[in-house]
């Protein structure tokens, strides 16, 4: 949900548009098919979904096939669905896809007001990216820096829906769910579920999505 | 050959090892072989090998089999053998397997003097890593802080040489040739191999492994 808004954000300010999808082991697999359909809508220059073996190197309920993502909601403390570096991973990768097509602008879909209490979600965390960035590459050396954009950053789960309505985004297309039954239908209690059902609730509109519970 | 000295300098210093390889599309993959020779060679607690696409975001000639590397030694400016991003992408996968492992040390061969000019190489890169590896993970946050050793940073390469040997490095085991041939002869013209011999002269020494020109 929050990358499809970006997506229809970086369409509304006029940027060419190369989405990048990961592959990382997660079960929400299914997410995957969704962007297909996200992809689909938009005028895409190229769309890349890359294999990264993160469940090789564990830590995260969301990639480990024997555990179950907490269903306790989104609290105190980093959940057991905190997957180890991938915010860091995933915009590693988008760097080097940006710098060889010679863009400058990445855009990513954190969030650290309605989110889950994961660390490479907050201010600082994208700050230090970008100054890492503009270290780590060619570009940054040769004075064409990076900028990192992350316009969900402030806003609350119900303001991405709105802004998101306004931008066009169907939703019913998105899919957020870390645990989806096999019919696609989500789960409805874990924490991407319960944020996006109370940020629905909370904008007065009602979550397009099949969900499992009745 | 970087590696292989720092794997032998963190053994030295007591840590228990867990040596980290990547499979991204390098042309000169016969480096991985060379891993698991230097690798048996010590006790090494667990030895990953993690696939990384690196060739399909391209932008480098070191992943790229239609393109040559530079064969004019290391030069002003950054050569074609710039892997965008690449180990910003690789220390992002090693803080993660690392913060898994409840480890705190990370260690990685890059060197600043007789380099190749890469960015991703000099102190102020690794200096930010570490900012953003703090921020970015749930050690950081929880107050077990990563720490990235760099010991080669500031030695030449004849120095990393003797120093590799005073470790107990047996040189005839690594491989540093950007484009080896099909005998595993290293070619003696890219950057990695003028670097290299170049090294082993001015350290008095004669390089064990084999060279395809007489």
């Amino acid at each position: 949900m929050d990358s499809a808004v970006c997506l229809h954000w970086a369409c509304q300010q006029g940027y060419a548009l190369y989405p990048l999808s990961f592959r990382y082991g997660q079960r929400h697999g299914l997410e995957l098919a969704a962007a297909e359909a996200i992809v689909a809508a938009l005028p895409v220059q190229q769309w890349l979904i890359l294999d990264l073996p993160l469940d090789r190197i564990g830590g995260s309920s969301l990639t480990d096939p024997e555990s179950i993502p907490d269903k306790n909601g989104a609290g105190s403390g980093i959940p057991s669905t905190y997957v180890p570096a991938r915010n860091t991973i995933f915009l590693s990768m988008a760097m080097g896809w940006a710098e060889t097509l010679q863009a400058a602008d990445l855009v990513i879909g954190v969030n650290a007001v309605d989110y889950s209490g994961y660390p490479d979600c907050r201010p600082e965390f994208i700050a230090a990216f970008t100054t890492l960035a503009n270290l780590a590459t060619r570009a940054g050396v040769e004075g064409h820096p990076f900028r990192i954009h992350a316009p969900l950053q402030n806003l609350s789960k119900a303001e991405i829906i709105r802004l998101g309505l306004q931008l066009g985004v169907d939703f019913s297309l998105t899919r957020s769910c870390y645990d989806p039954h096999g019919s696609g239908a989500a789960c409805g209690g874990c924490d991407a579920c319960r944020l996006r059902l109370a940020g629905f609730a909370a904008a007065g509109l009602t979550d397009p999505i099949p969900y499992r519970y009745p």
